[in-house]
């Protein structure tokens, strides 16, 4: 094992979108900045900044354009954003922003519960976004969550999510990040999950989002490296993913991802220094202490360990 | 990868030694005793109960002959106490137990401030207690701490945690428990440790001891069993192990573990349930939150998934 781990990863941040989304009120438009600067500085290329899903249900991302307007994206950044529907994409076209993501559910229940449509429902809906979006040029990404497991469902059919990933391709999504929405992915599911895509999907239309509920998020990104999966999905200090319970874990922390692939010699182009700085921002604009292990604990205080 | 899963692995708990012995002040026998009746009632079967230190340096756990004359072994249950050096055995002869450990650290700064002792004298005072021990019919077990790195000398010579893992079996330990001490390890640093380890001694005669600092614990877990190893360390809900800051994480949780071995098929003789319930026991008795996240998170809410 561990014999062809790739010289490079690329991580996709999305704590400014998945993260502030789950805040009980809506943050003050200069505190998003500052955080987002502080990711930029840390190196983060691709940052998920934000949603076009409608105010009146995420009313903590209705300022949607102007943080966009504020905060054009560097030489060399992507920036992205949700877009639930037609009426999203409008709003992501009229402000611009070069990448958007779709998303959905595996499992019928959680998608019901999250965005009041059927998997078909949502599949057609992405047959009015995708197209104009590529059209416009736009980049589209896509979101297959609960692939794990489903808290509703329980058991969610690999079948099923394979499909729902080819018919998100088949519209032109250059990427499909598969979530472990709930954390309950162990090492040997993450293997039979993942081989069973990539015996379709080439490596590099397939992402990994590992929640870290139960502990076992590195180790589920471990097994994916080794599988070949070179795209992963983190939020710096573990911020956002609906953790079920008050200082629990949703979303892996960037900084802990960051930390496991540098002590294995893989590039992130991060610097975890800066990183574990914009994690301190993170908690101090939120208010509350975050879960992320590196954010807490630090660095090892010797550099030559 | 996973292709060699074992059916089995064999945990040892070390809350009631490692996790007590780190709170701020003595914990009632009552509440001692509680909790490892509840780990037992887990169905762990190897319990690490106390030390035979110097009550001077851990008053925590001053109690040892108390606690072992109130609470004998179970059948098929090996309970054991650290031994430091002649006079603990002494102690752990008088009151009688099943099985003791010796401890040094393989960096010469961490055993010195550990123990006051350098490595050479460590290993000269374990040649006064491991042949006795033996010859009293005790098992003896053997931690080597700080192998994946020390806080004072950062890296540590692989070389040297060799020789005195041979040094400590040639004593007849029965297994030498290797410890990430402060928590930095990482997967590929693990495969070249335990490969290296494993070229020289055999698997059974080798456990891995990780601490959860930086959110690693768990894929370095499986770089264990992946290249052969049985026998993990772990602390009900991560009670103990120096963590650096409070909430901070130390020791690998037992509950996360556990949740990710029975969500490979592989068995630890542990009901998950009951121990989650046990790590609810260590907080109570403790007085504050531990940092375990299947502790925190519970079991996913359907057991479909």
């Amino acid at each position: 094992m561990l014999d062809a781990l790739p010289a490079e990863v690329s991580i996709c941040e999305v704590s400014p979108r998945d993260g502030l989304q789950n805040e009980a009120a809506p943050l003050p438009l200069a505190d998003k900045v500052t955080l987002i600067r502080a990711l930029l500085a840390a190196g983060l290329k691709r940052i998920e900044l934000t949603s076009f899903v409608s105010p009146r249900w995420i009313p903590q991302l209705a300022d949607a354009e102007e943080l966009i307007r504020t905060l054009p994206a560097p030489e060399g950044v992507t920036f992205s954003a949700l877009v639930p529907n037609a009426t999203g994409l409008e709003r992501a076209l009229r402000v611009g922003i070069g990448e958007i993501a779709v998303f959905l559910s595996a499992s019928e229940t959680h998608n019901k519960k999250n965005t009041n449509k059927s998997i078909e429902q949502s599949l057609e809906t992405f047959r009015e976004v995708v197209p104009p979006a590529r059209a416009a040029g736009l980049r589209v990404r896509a979101y297959v969550s609960t692939v794990w497991g489903c808290p509703y469902e329980g058991a969610v059919s690999m079948t099923r999510a394979l499909e729902i990933a080819r018919a998100l391709l088949a519209l032109d999504c250059y990427q499909v990040s598969l979530g472990d929405t709930i954390g309950v992915g162990t090492p040997a599911q993450t293997k039979q999950i993942v081989t069973a895509f990539l015996a379709e999907i080439p490596a590099a239309q397939l992402a990994l989002h590992f929640h870290d509920t139960r502990g076992t998020a590195l180790a589920n990104c471990l097994v994916g490296l080794e599988l070949g999966i070179r795209d992963f999905d983190a939020s710096v200090a573990g911020l956002g993913g609906c953790p079920y319970a008050p200082g629990a874990a949703g979303n892996l922390a960037t900084e802990d991802l960051v930390f496991m692939l540098h002590g294995m010699g893989i590039r992130t182009g991060v610097d975890l220094d800066l990183l574990i700085e914009a994690g301190r921002i993170a908690e101090t604009v939120v208010g509350r202490p975050l879960p992320g292990k590196v954010h807490q604990a630090g660095q090892p205080k010797l550099r030559g360990v």
